[in-house]
């Protein structure tokens, strides 16, 4: 099936009696809105017009300070100078792509991986090809293999990636963290993008390949950091940022310049406003105690419900639980009788680079409440136990 | 001189003791800050969080109605179905690069033409070729001969041009959209891209090529039209639009999904919102009042203090004023010294797709008010009476 036909089948994910696992969407009902409105009102109050009017392409210089000020570590102080502001991290993925992605150029990214860095990335002419994980490639040789033939770009979603709600050990970001050689003629540039970081539920985070990178390369580190607002404040002002060594950001910027100019001014004032109102550390127990218990919700109706012969991730954060069901049975088969049984859910070959995961698919698990989740995986275990086994 | 140069020099225009001729930006005094802050309010109070979730990539449905109705002409209705709303207009500039021009396709362009149109599309590989003006073809004779080898864009700022302020007589009009032919296997996308044309001091416009190519060839017009709402309400609510047919659309809806998912939906339904309440209307005679008087100002400064040998344009609306100076005098030489006297503006050349217009550059007339205008003029023109004729 294409993905034109499938991208078709989920509109049928709107229809109010629909119980959608498809998306990838905050739960609405912790929007902060009567903070937004009171943050709306002072910045247009105090900003003044310069909030409506034509701003400078690389961000408001305040907030590219906040984000500069939380990614530094000791020592290696960062500054607005090594951060964009972009609409979204959707759109520093993009112009990533723009900026170092030429035909051709071999990306490395992990299979399954972020599906909207592939669609982003493919009209560049990337040829993608699979980091192979941990299980397979326990010390990261096969890894070192693959760079002696020149990658262009590594990409990485080191928590709770999107699809499969895992995160990559302590151990392999020491591994991954040995290969990263310093910025130069032909070197291989590192983006590690993490929405999701804030979103653990359990366990603590381990040091991200951007810290380490710079603690041992210093501005010659090669690793590009994206990040965004859209999962701990709200995704609607379509604010991200995209942090890494000046030579590398001025290109991105003049790429931005290219594309839209700026990001709206009065959205990242609104955002920094509502930061200095204490909204992240607000909402954050919020998001954590609700996803958390939607997740737990999930896991033990996916025990429950669904057959002996079915895997799933048991992921400690993000948004989403990955199944995976015997090889030959087909997940976009499946979507169609679990829509006619009105669940939905994303297939898994989307999100493949090969022709591979046809017997996986993706379950969001922030959106819908509880009896929903109950309900949608109690639909799907039955339509899984009904199908053929491969 | 690289552009890089220029726009080193042009930094210093921040300055507050320079007076900048440089930008292109509106007034900010005339924002309706206050307007805005109801709005604002009420899309909050009124809209719920679903105007801060993930939204559609084509835009609020609302909003892409009453861009649709406003452009919908007796017989041809158009519907929410051919409007994209973008991040501002240079977005749509952008998508259509990415979707419609290849290495090597040749772009037809008026020379000089919008600078950011340029940098959209040259990184794409276009090959640009000036559409030769009326005074050199008055019967488009040149033109058709240009269409004979096949065009995959043609480029048009038909209202009160960036940077020239012309405008395309009724008669050029005539003649252009007679070569206008309907979409097809190879056929030429026409864009015509109208930021200023509400900003109209004198006169009456003319009919859209949009418009007369909609009349004429209904859903098989290859036109698409672009707007935005920056120069109308404010530009820092970044909301654009391109409307066209339905093929062409569903491809620019596949390239902004990728470039950035969607835009604010937020800020459109605070466009939205604003317009409900009457602000394009409100705010239509203080932009025009105050900006004819600004040209007006700016004229006069010009005819009393730069020398017979200088020429300009005597735009009909918009934000640009275009000098003119005698063959072989070089304006980037000039902004150097006329920066060194507190005054700045874009030298010609930039917006040149060869190596002409040397002797031209570009003065706006919206941002500063008269006595700087006037100001700033007496210095410029001391500047280029001392300077050698070439």
């Amino acid at each position: 099936m294409k993905r034109s036909a499938i991208r078709e089948l989920l509109k049928l994910t709107n229809r109010p009696d629909m119980i959608s696992f498809a998306g990838g969407l905050p739960a609405p009902e912790l929007f902060p809105m009567e903070a937004i409105r009171e943050a709306s009102d002072a910045v247009l109050r105090h900003q003044g017009p310069a909030v409506m009017q034509y701003g400078p392409t690389e961000g408001v210089a305040e907030l590219r300070d906040w984000v500069a000020q939380s990614l530094s570590i000791p020592g290696r102080p960062l500054g607005r100078e090594q951060v964009l502001i972009t609409s979204g991290a959707q759109q520093a993925l993009d112009l990533i792509g723009r900026v170092f992605v030429d035909e051709g150029d071999t990306v490395l990214v992990e299979n399954p991986t972020y599906l909207a860095a592939l669609s982003a990335w493919r009209p560049c002419g990337a040829r993608f090809e699979a980091i192979p994980d941990e299980s397979v490639d326990p010390d990261a040789s096969r890894f070192r293999g693959q760079l002696e033939r020149p990658a262009k770009l590594v990409y990485l979603v080191p928590n709770f990636s999107n699809p499969t709600g895992n995160s990559l050990s302590e151990e392999r970001r020491l591994i991954l963290a040995r290969q990263i050689t310093p910025l130069g003629e032909g070197s291989t540039v590192w983006v590690e993008d993490d929405p999701y970081g804030a979103l653990r539920y359990d366990g603590v985070a381990p040091a991200s390949l951007f810290q380490r990178a710079g603690a041992r390369w210093g501005e010659s580190s090669p690793v590009l950091r994206v990040g965004t607002f859209s999962k701990v404040l709200v995704p609607g002002l379509r604010v991200g940022w995209v942090t890494g060594p000046e030579p590398l950001l001025d290109a991105l910027v003049r790429a931005k310049q290219a594309a839209d100019l700026h990001s709206s001014p009065f959205n990242q004032w609104l955002v920094l406003e509502l930061i200095r109102r204490g909204l992240l550390e607000t909402q954050h127990p919020r998001w954590t105690d609700l996803y958390r218990s939607r997740r737990d919700t999930m896991l033990e109706a996916l025990a429950e419900t669904f057959p002996s012969w079915a895997h799933w991730t048991k992921p400690d954060g993000g948004m989403f639980v990955w199944v995976t069901l015997p090889q030959g049975m087909n997940s976009t088969t499946l979507l169609e009788e679990a829509l006619a049984q009105g669940v939905a859910f994303v297939p898994g070959a989307e999100f493949h680079i090969d022709d591979s995961g046809h017997n996986t698919f993706r379950l969001n698990f922030t959106h819908a409440p509880p009896q929903r989740i109950r309900e949608g995986i109690r639909r799907l275990g039955e339509v899984i136990c009904r199908s053929p086994r491969g």
